[in-house]
Formats: structure tokens, sequence, C-alpha cells
């Protein structure tokens, strides 16, 4: 776990702490999942002042927005990857055979969790710079102007505005086991002639990807 | 303001922050909405804590629900009122005429705005003093074994354990102008003979009051 410390930058004063935030519930007691509500919390609270902070101009609204951008399923399992989380996570047989390690909700929970945990080891401001230095590059990327708005919303605003008739999303494919499942879904704008193709964790999370590449596709017109 | 400092039991450094946290959007800018988004965060983080630490073999689920009652909008509007905190708030003309400093929706974003004026202006442990003070009889009332479930679920889960109807919910009366209307609900419960008012500032609230009577009547029996 030292190097897992090293990575988030903090040093636990209570380890077992960290051991808990480790622990999905298929492993063993005491488990992650209060951990998690308590990280969520924190999390959401970080990212709130952090973004208040940042960008003076914006209303409520796209606040929350791009709130929601930064702490989805998705972003957060992306860090937790970065940390190499998964090498760290104590699963129960079940999960480990079906690959558990690497499912973005497991992951991400696993992360949420973390970041309780260095709340009650060390107390808010510990948890804020944690969260900061891990959330930095999602951060720098952050556009204001995008109104944080999810890319099948603002697809679907971009084509209203063109007065086009609404994409539309097929599931192509699924592969991988029951609970590691990974989708391919299409998005087409017939009256474009645009297809693009996503792939996600969830079919949600494929749609976006989705419509995140109509998007580029259409702009390049 | 300083009567309202001292209820608040905080002394703002900065009390721009506190005059524009009791700015509503109807009176000038800038005004509370950012501060609101920003409190919100701050109240959701604490109460997370707060109930963590307090209801340590409460699981995820049922720590969720007893949050959602604690900061939701009628329980803050009441913190508010004790806090006369419309006798602070800036309305514009049509919000004053129509009462809005007695309008809960607008009270209780108000006290979000003061949470997150708080934090800008000390930090988080200070927010969380003021909050801790200010939901402290509220805390106390929790029942860690009512699950916080809201009443209208309460009720219809022992209407289902007894095999009996879903209950009615009929709206009798709505009094007050449009912004600031008051709603009187009735619960019937035929099967069992049981009927219930209940009066809140939304059609749900007053749902929830009534469900949370019939509840009263019923435990009764």
């Amino acid at each position: 776990m030292g190097r897992l410390e090293t990575a988030l930058g903090h040093q636990f004063g209570n380890a077992d702490l960290l051991r808990q935030a480790l622990t999905h519930r298929s492993h063993s007691s005491p488990h992650n999942e209060r951990l998690e509500f308590l990280g969520d919390a924190v999390l959401n609270c970080v990212v709130a002042s952090l973004l208040y902070r940042r960008f003076g101009d914006l209303r409520e609204g796209d606040l929350s927005r791009q709130r929601a951008n930064l702490v989805r399923q998705e972003a957060l399992a992306q860090v937790a990857q970065g940390l190499s989380l998964g090498d760290h996570l104590r699963l129960g047989e079940g999960e480990l055979k079906s690959g558990g390690f690497r499912r973005p909700s497991i992951l991400a929970d696993a992360l949420e969790a973390i970041i309780g945990a260095i709340f009650l080891d060390a107390g808010f401001d510990a948890a804020r710079s944690v969260i900061e230095r891990l959330l930095s590059s999602l951060l720098e990327q952050l556009d204001p102007s995008d109104s944080g708005k999810d890319p099948k919303t603002a697809l679907q605003e971009f084509l209203q505005a063109q007065r086009q008739p609404l994409p539309q999303y097929a599931l192509l494919t699924t592969r991988g086991e029951a609970h590691a499942q990974e989708f391919e879904i299409e998005c087409a704008i017939a009256s474009l002639g645009v297809r693009a193709l996503g792939i996600g964790s969830s079919r949600r999370a494929a749609e976006q990807a989705a419509a995140r590449e109509a998007l580029r596709l259409l702009s390049g017109k």
C-alpha cells in the first residue's frame, strides 16, 4: 500500500482506513460502502469549491453540469486506473474471476471511499489537496463555454438549432461477461449522412461516446 | 445583520459575502445563486460526516435517506425561520409583495447560500460548526431505526406488509397567491377507514405531511 499512498500523495496515520477503502463488500467486512458515501460527499464539496473559484462567471446550473462531468463514474474510473487502484483492491472470489478489478463502477467507488478515508484520517484540507492533484488534468481540460453539457445533450441541441431530426442510437454489439460488459453503440443522423461509433462500459456511456464522436464529425464539416 | 451573525454564531470577516447570500436574484446582482450551489455541497458534506460518525451501523442507503431528510427544503426553511432569516432577505419588489420572505424555497436557498458564504469567509471547519449548531435539534430527533424513510414510502410499505391497497391522495384546497401557495391534501385508506390531512408549501410536501399523519393514526390503532 506504500506505493498507493505515494501515488495519492497522502500517508495514512490510520492504515486501517485505507485497507477498508480498498475492501469491496464481496470480500469481507468492514468494507468500503460507508466510506464511499462519505467520500462522494467530500468529493462533491471540494469540486464545487474548485469550480466556484475557477469560474467566477458561471451560473449555478452550469456549475452543476461541470461538476457532474468531473465526478461521473467514467472520469473517476480513469483517475483510479492512473493510480493502478485495481492492483490494490480486495475483492471476493467471484468478483476477482469476473475481472472486477477493472470494472469502472468498482474502481470509481473505491476512489470515493479512499477520499472518505483521507477525510477521516486527516481532515477536509488533506482531502482537498489530494482531490485537487488527482483531478488536475481533468480540471485543466474543462471548457466553461461548453457549459459542461454531456455530449448527447449537446448533440441534440446542435441538431435542434439546425432543425434536423434527432439522432438514432442503436446497440451494435456487447462483449464480455455479464458483470464486465462492453457496449458498442452507433449514433446515426441520417439526414446529415453521419454515422458515429462509441464504446463504453454501460449502454449510457457508449451512447455518450458515440454522441461525442458525432459532434466531432459534425464540427469538422 | 449583526443580529443574524449572532444567531448564526459566526462573525463575517467579509460582510459582502453575507450581503450577497441574503440577496435574491429578483433584487440585484451579485445575488445568492452561486453561493447556494456551494453551500448546498458544503451542507451535504458536513451532514454526511455527522451521520457517518453518529450512526456507525447504518448502511450507505440508510445514511443517504437520513441525509435527504435533514437537508430537505422544509427542514431548512424551518431552520431559516428560527434565524428570522426572512427579516434580512433582499428581495425584488414582486417577491416582496407576494410574501417571498416566508416562502420555504427562498428561505432554504438563502440558508444554503449563507453556509456557502461562511465556507468562503472562514473555511470548512467554521461552516461545520455553524451547521452542527443549526441542525442540532433536528439531529437529536433522528431515529436510525426508521431508516430515514419519507412518510409516503413508509406508509406504502406498512400497507403492503398488511396486504392493504395503496392510499389515495387527493388535493382538497390551495390557498394563497401563485408564488406562495399552500396545499391541503387528504390521504385516504378506505379499507382501514383512515382519513388524514396534510398541509404544505408544495403538493409533495402536503402529501408527505398527510402520510405522516396517516401513519400516526394507524400506529395508534
